[in-house]
């Protein structure tokens, strides 16, 4: 019955309809496709009075992609729809609620967030959010404690290791994260005028070794179940709420992946708010940045801790000061994870708007060459930065 | 037709006769069992001239242990079986080869190893094979090299990461290693006379938050495809020869725990050697050890780093220099592992041979306090322990 096959916007609105748990599913009677159309279809359905009111979402078989065509598993629809099942049952009022979903037809069908808006948007616009900090740093805590070893059965975990093992979309990660801009490759993309910041990329051992070890720890380190692609266009907000949505990069990695990458995306945008606001704004957007990252790390880490005080599973693990110990392992994965996305967001395949959309050249040069060498210092230095006032300091010292 | 049934001496003889790959298999005509029948069957299969020519060895659905019944997964037979298949793809020459295996029967036929002997037994009565250390330090490069990330494509491992997942047997290393020693528990065995010794551990925070890191370890870091119970009770020598056997604990789990069991085990004969020999002989016995100690060691990480420079497939791990920082983290590991090892054989529910068997009662218990708080200093300074050297030097300061 559901073999795979291309939705049209009429095979939506049916599906809306039969699975969106709506109490008068009839008056869903349109669809309207908003994906980019290169991943995924994602229609909105909308009812009688025109207002949306369920997403549809299925995966489609490829991805083109610099003009080659990439075939891309559409299991990765089941572990996005799991992922995000698991973190929703941690921490519902943060993760997009999945009201249905098909393996076959790799369809899912999810709450709407259209009086929502992404995060990056509102960043670049220097839109204020005061909340999202702290809801982030919830989340991350509520979903990476909840999938962890201090929480889960042994056995319960060793399962879902395995429910989660993920090999096309890491794999992706694997190169364009850790390999790709390191490298001369087709792949990477920057202006020509950033060729000697790239090349020296290239040249420098202690980077290279650091990076190998933060990819090492990215393939081996099953700690948590990860959101795996958190960043500030994975993430919705409106005032005083925030969800994360598109976890099709779910695994069982290190808890400092997710939390780096999430500080990573405030960054980026520290590096490119002189690209988009006057001078007054941009400093002021800036300081917002650097408070944003000393909110969400705190957040989370007490968060963590508190959790790990109160619900501790394992004997071992429960032992008092563990924990710290812990969230002290995830800090420095996170602080080198964090500036390995500085950078493969500026040179290597996947950009971000907080950069890419400055509109004078010079000034998106600067910018980029700003999170290069701040990626590149946090990756080297990072086993060195004890706390988050000092990645603050850090930070200054690198504007 | 193979729906499990507990196998008779005939059963074994028509199996070995059948699978066990022998030119002329009706010359099979006899079976021996010889396993302690707590855990499995082992028969000795024999021909005509009652020369042993083939091992069968059946898993029993339980353990009798401690007075209690314990059931136990028959998939912990595929997993030995498959463990030592791949360990045997990348180091036949120590590891037993296995012929045949059948999941249902939880069956599997392997060599004979007849004119070997069990490695304790030998290092207790001070018999020397001089190429052993340097034989398993080259099984755990080959076998932990050829599983880990450096060798292994990233699609190949995360799929044998899943194949390998072992939840029951990971279970009783993770109870019985890392909670039960530091804890009151009705497992844990030991002369009365040492409870001062035995409280100490249970009060002790540093010791106890770095079990829980190790702990930790094990349980998320899925490094390689470990033997994960490799011992000089598991491990066959003959002259100039060394085979590893029983691979039931296999998992993909930290490198550093199978190079620390090992060491670990030389300790324990180390602790244990004033209670089996003369003092001349003992103290000849204990340099012999240390020795053995460095030499494993340094086989391992030379052989590591040479199959690394040479074979690993990896862009990023390949990196010049990252090899030997990963070696430190092992090394560190290992130590860490190596004391906890030292405290569970001395305290926990498992023995060795080299402590339990002194007859002099006050020589077993000053042999049973020396591993003990050798385990102790290990674990809680391991992490300053910067090479093998220190460790010897170490090792001699608690002596």
């Amino acid at each position: 019955m559901s073999q795979y096959r291309t939705f049209t916007a009429g095979d939506a609105v049916a599906y809306a309809q039969q699975f969106g748990g709506l109490e008068n599913p009839s008056a869903l009677v349109g669809a309207q496709e908003v994906g980019d159309g290169n991943l995924n279809l994602v229609f909105k359905i909308f009812d009688t009075e025109g207002v949306s009111r369920i997403i549809v979402k299925q995966a489609l078989p490829y991805v083109r992609c610099v003009g080659e065509s990439w075939p891309l598993t559409l299991d990765r629809a089941r572990l996005e729809a799991q992922t995000l099942k698991a973190h929703y049952q941690h921490c519902p009022q943060h993760t997009v609620n999945i009201l249905h979903f098909d393996p076959e037809l790799a369809v899912m069908v999810m709450e709407d967030l259209s009086d929502h808006r992404i995060w990056r948007g509102e960043l670049i616009k220097g839109v204020s959010y005061p909340q999202a900090p702290f809801q982030l740093g919830e989340y991350l805590a509520q979903t990476l404690f909840h999938t962890s070893d201090f929480f889960l059965h042994p056995h319960q975990k060793k399962a879902q290791v395995a429910q989660f093992i993920n090999p096309e979309m890491c794999e992706i990660t694997e190169d364009l994260f850790f390999n790709d801009p390191y490298q001369i490759h087709e792949r990477n993309s920057y202006p020509p005028e950033l060729e000697p910041e790239v090349a020296a990329l290239r040249d420098d051992p202690q980077l290279n070794v650091a990076i190998a070890a933060l990819k090492h720890r990215f393939f081996s380190h099953a700690e948590a179940l990860l959101h795996g692609d958190i960043h500030s266009g994975s993430i919705f907000v409106a005032e005083g709420r925030l969800k994360a949505i598109d976890a099709e990069f779910g695994f069982f990695g290190p808890v400092g992946f997710d939390v780096g990458t999430a500080i990573g995306n405030l960054l980026l945008n520290f590096c490119g708010a002189p690209g988009h606001l006057g001078i007054r704004d941009a400093a002021a957007a800036r300081e917002q940045r650097l408070s944003d990252i000393r909110d969400l790390w705190n957040t989370f880490a007490e968060r963590f801790q508190a959790l790990a005080v109160e619900k501790t599973r394992d004997d071992a693990l429960a032992y008092p000061g563990y924990v710290s110990q812990f969230l002290q392992k995830v800090w420095h994965d996170a602080i080198g994870f964090c500036g390995s996305e500085l950078i493969r967001r500026s040179v290597g395949l996947s950009h971000v708007a907080d950069l890419d959309t400055i509109a004078d050249e010079e000034m998106r040069h600067a910018c980029l060459r700003h999170a290069i060498s701040l990626g590149k210092a946090l990756i080297v230095i990072g086993e060195r930065i004890e706390n988050v006032e000092e990645l603050i300091a850090r930070v200054r010292q690198y504007s």
